[in-house]
């Protein structure tokens, strides 16, 4: 049997499959302690055969194979979690092969494998909701530097009819100080699904993704955009994201069709977790 | 003998050198039509016994292998040149293997073999003159999404003191309309060189070229960032530049040493040349 890991800030999510990647059981929890919760995590998965994991885990994370802090997990502002071994921690209490990578990395390649970008190479997976990320992948292999990618905290232009401070900590006018769940419930004083359609927020809104998705193309030139998260679950937010970002690319470079290029996630609030079934199978299939 | 072509959309440089990478022979002139500028570019290598020739090339261009539009410049404003066969041409007159990037990429990877970025295996090169563009190379090599990146249109966060209205066509607020050669000569009604080191100018300069580090260290994550162009040789750029990245990142994610990750072009104008003279080596080697 396969397994796999989303580990959120907020939840975890566990599930196994079999070979076919047909979940045959799940479980989710809150985000504790690391003990707390991979002692949760651990359990679960002690009741299936598993011959293989994919964790998909909040950040930032240690992804590089053979550094010190391959598998930790790095500052985050869960001072709790600062530096824990996450991987080394699973692997010497399950005895199984993981594959280890961040939480949207995971989503990207569900999708990929099985969602709105199938058959495709080169995609970005964003995410907006209590946060922004981005899975990002790159002929067919998950993109990394240094390390991976931050998108959610790339600067954007502030619009000047919007006077909102932001919600991130640290930037002044960052995607997710601008655009995230929080920022726009700390701006509207009222959650995104509770805000009606035809409010000029989503017209705001969809200028900041526009931008995102604007600057996503110039520098990673994905084939699709697919967007992920609560806040997307505002399906109105796809046609004006698709109308701004061609006004603001202006025909500098030409597009893919926009009803192809920004669409939404196919697997749901599984793409995650049926990434990482995918990714335990890879491993299993490479041994 | 090996070669090297710069095509610029303003001038051409031509090189050859030994297999050491030592060059015997320089030619430069003016990028007039396809048909006059390539007559010249033939008629300079004819004249030596060259192997392979190492081409970085005006954009935007076709880059994917295969594709019908490889070798080609794709929508250049430069009409002449639009849907240019560059490489066929070139190709089918000197009958030897040519390595085919951008004007960027070559720089790049001159600064990976013999200039700033020696050892490493991801970095940025900028280039901040009469345009903004990057190379960017990632585990060693030249990263394209669906095509190459066109890192000079990203959209940066005007300031509000900065009533320019940009020098791009296209777009309001990218790197490229705010912060190129042109930008400032537009904004000041005089050239970057006559602008003294003091100016409030310079800060202004390096905040647009801060909140671009910023973007591409989230987005690519790379260990260093080079620049060259002509803007740099404003020298007092540097210091500001690395001041301002660190203001806005805010400890967010751990840069590495800023005066080792903000630096100027090792190769000065000669990256270019010295990255397709080694292409053009790797082409020879590879065979």
């Amino acid at each position: 049997m396969l397994g796999a890991i989303e580990a959120g800030g907020t939840k975890f999510v566990c599930a196994v499959s079999d070979e076919q990647i047909n979940i045959v059981d799940t479980v989710k929890f809150a985000t504790t302690t690391p003990a707390e919760t991979l002692q949760k995590v651990i359990a679960f998965f002690k009741r299936y055969p598993v011959t293989a994991i994919g964790i998909g885990s909040f950040g930032p994370i240690g992804v590089k194979a053979g550094q010190a802090d391959f598998g930790h997990i790095l500052n985050t502002p869960k001072l709790a979690w600062q530096n824990f071994d996450f991987l080394g921690v699973l692997k010497a209490q399950l005895q199984v092969p993981c594959y280890w990578t961040t939480d949207v990395n995971i989503a990207a390649y569900g999708e990929l494998q099985a969602g709105a970008a199938q058959g495709l190479s080169n995609v970005v997976y964003l995410t907006i909701g209590t946060g922004i990320g981005a899975g990002v992948i790159v002929a067919k292999k998950f993109y990394y530097g240094l390390s991976h990618t931050e998108v959610g905290h790339v600067l954007l232009q502030q619009q000047p009819s919007d006077h909102f401070s932001g919600s991130c900590p640290y930037h002044q006018g960052c995607a997710e100080g601008l655009a995230s769940g929080p920022a726009i419930e700390q701006r509207c004083h009222k959650k995104a699904a509770q805000i009606p359609a035809d409010n000029p927020l989503w017209q705001l809104e969809a200028d900041y993704l526009a931008q995102l998705c604007h600057n996503i193309t110039l520098m990673f030139v994905p084939e699709r955009i697919i967007f992920g998260g609560g806040v997307m679950h505002q399906k109105q937010l796809f046609p004006l994201i698709r109308k701004q970002l061609t006004a603001k690319m202006n025909h500098y470079v030409s597009l893919p069709p926009l009803d192809q290029y920004i669409v939404p996630v196919g697997l749901g609030d599984q793409a995650g977790i049926i990434g990482g079934l995918y990714l335990a199978k890879k491993l299993v299939n490479a041994e």
